[in-house]
């Protein structure tokens, strides 16, 4: 089972990543960018050398199909839970407003990087706009946050349009809300996509 | 004016393009993979994390795209004169050899890392099978032409029809002449395209 967490820099993603852990100890947990070896290195690329921006969506591609090849498809085959912290939901909204690439397009790049893997879930962490400045206003900001709350609240909306167009089982949960009521509310809908 | 010198391991590319510096001394010169710094960095990924073919794939249009963006672009518009060792069409070839992609397919993602540039010829040296097999023989083996005489010249074949079956001007010359017969082709296909 294959659950792609998402949401913009402070919903709080690696919070219920940690909570998600101590619950599900037999599960993997992994990440995109980087989420392999060859990731890992494409990541510090894109960091350090400042890519076109082309260019840069392609290392992200490379990215993902080395991260399905490699991470997700045997661990499906194993039957392992799997949870990633991220994936090509934010892949595409963040390509999209760097590169004003048309949706469909990027979709189509994903679903070639994706190689016919499709999430049997996806969690997004939902932050309002007034929850978002005053956790961005409370936080030293990093190379993304110093893009400004607009730029997030952009990249979530077409996050969140993109999730509820898809055709997966999708659980949007506001972000603001207690982490343990967060947690349970992810638990019970990894329990339903279990049950089915 | 953007030329593309193309041709397999052994036909000659790099004495050419001696030869081709030596006689256009302000022209710029260059080669994919690895005509950018990001490029050198892209070409030493794929050589040393053995990527999966699809990362492999991606990461060579990140190159591609970071090359057309940064060098061929500003050059066209300096009005230079590019001579390119490989490009698309080598791309497409052994991409496509490599994961069986369908080559429109292909050919579509490289348009898109080419970003609208088109290039004003492309030059392919040919070799016959009885020469690649001569040459290869005669020469110490690197990684890519142990693949053997099949794989390359299938690659040659498919680098072939793409060329013929483009809109732009190509010349495909016998890469078992004389090399100073084959500079002196190659000039008088640049002086026609000057002229143009």
């Amino acid at each position: 089972m294959y659950i792609i967490l998402e949401g913009v820099d402070t919903a709080g993603k690696s919070t219920q990543i940690e909570l998600l852990r101590q619950k599900f100890t037999e599960a993997i947990f992994t990440k995109e960018p980087g989420g392999t070896p060859l990731g890992q290195k494409i990541k510090e690329l894109v960091l350090q050398d400042t890519p076109s921006t082309l260019a840069e969506i392609f290392l992200f591609l490379a990215d993902r199909a080395e991260h399905i090849q490699k991470l997700i498809k045997p661990n499906i085959h194993k039957r392992k839970r799997i949870f990633s912290d991220r994936g090509f939901i934010s892949g595409i909204a963040y390509a999209h407003i760097k590169s004003a690439l048309p949706i469909p397009k990027l979709q189509e790049l994903n679903e070639l990087a994706m190689q016919g893997i499709k999430p049997d879930g996806i969690v997004l962490l939902l932050l309002s706009p007034q929850e978002l400045l005053r956790r961005i206003s409370s936080k030293e900001l990093d190379t993304i946050e110093q893009r400004g709350i607009e730029y997030l609240l952009e990249v979530q909306n077409i996050m969140k349009r993109l999730i509820e167009e898809s055709s997966y089982p999708y659980l949007i949960v506001d972000a603001s809300l207690p982490k343990q009521k967060i947690l349970h509310d992810i638990v019970e809908f990894v329990k339903e996509i279990d049950e089915h």
